[in-house]
């Protein structure tokens, strides 16, 4: 994921932010360029300023947030043998703990029409995506694609289903890690992440 | 999941069909009783007589679908011993089936956040959900209600992620299958559903 945009101060940022609160409560297609303006006390040009188009703001938010990953997913990639292995579980744990974190967003992020529909179109999103999958399951045979899409939906709706919505962040990281390991790792320990 | 509302006739049908069709274009919020009225050629009232509002409408879409699975459902509930991995494994392909069928609504239906927000207050729904992961793994521990959201995902998002939208529907339903078997069901073979 592109990371080149970031620094560029935190005007951009504070839009990032309310643009990601705004989405998860009204959708992407039910949230205005006006809106993020009011929630943020600006003009909608100073909005426009950061962002040209609905599309840039989807593009931005998503590298964001995926881009919290890219060291782990790095370490993966230039990891062997036994090495391996463990990079791969201490980036599948890094993988839940930002989805447990955000656990009120990650349905807008993957799941909302019109995010699935820029990043569709969008090559760099399709690459990294690629990559992930990649790194925590292995080569891309068609099978391994499946088992990626899966393994995102998983940790995706383990999270924000309604029938978690009981358990405690800390509680739900656990079982969500336990059952992943279980499937994906057998036999492979960490110390962990945080 | 109710079914007494079977039967009503053809135009409620009509209007569920219509829509279905609008929500995974537009979203639920993106689409208006005229909008339904539209497509069907039909006036806003008629689609009013059958519903009275988008909740009503919402909750009638969900029943619709998930009450495909209740024959296997009960099935599960009704066996006993061994006869009970042979149900569930049988109730677990129809999931597939039903999610594979439908691969381009899974994600409107599972992740609208309208329907979200709808199902979650709806105590029929959240019953039968309880049902269903309880058949497909076992009493209601909080590890099992992580898990059942987990596998609720992993179907739903194994047939519509952007990274699977290659495979024809044969091939998706064989590799989700063969994935999902391998981790619930070890050693559980059954006779194809279909």
């Amino acid at each position: 994921m592109e990371t080149e945009r970031r620094g560029r101060g935190e005007a951009r940022e504070r839009v990032l932010d309310a643009a990601l609160e705004l989405f998860s409560g009204h959708g992407v297609s039910g949230t205005s360029f006006q809106m993020i303006a009011d929630a943020l006390g600006v003009t909608k040009a100073a909005v426009y300023h950061q962002f040209q188009s609905k599309n840039d703001l989807v593009i931005a938010v998503t590298e964001r947030e995926l881009g919290i990953l890219e060291e782990r997913l790095r370490a993966v990639e230039a990891a062997a043998g036994d090495d391996t292995a463990l990079a791969r579980a201490a980036l599948l744990d890094q993988v839940i703990d930002l989805a447990v974190a955000d656990r009120g967003l990650v349905g807008t992020l993957q799941f909302d029409p019109v995010i699935v529909g820029v990043l569709a179109d969008h090559q760099p999103f399709a690459d990294y995506v690629t990559r992930l999958f990649g790194a925590l399951l292995g080569e891309g045979t068609d099978e391994n694609l499946v088992a990626g899409a899966m393994l995102s939906g998983a940790i995706a709706v383990g999270v924000m289903h309604p029938s978690v919505a009981h358990l405690d962040s800390a509680d739900l990281r656990d079982h969500i890690q336990k059952i992943l390991r279980r499937i994906i790792f057998e036999g492979v320990d960490t110390a962990p992440t945080n």
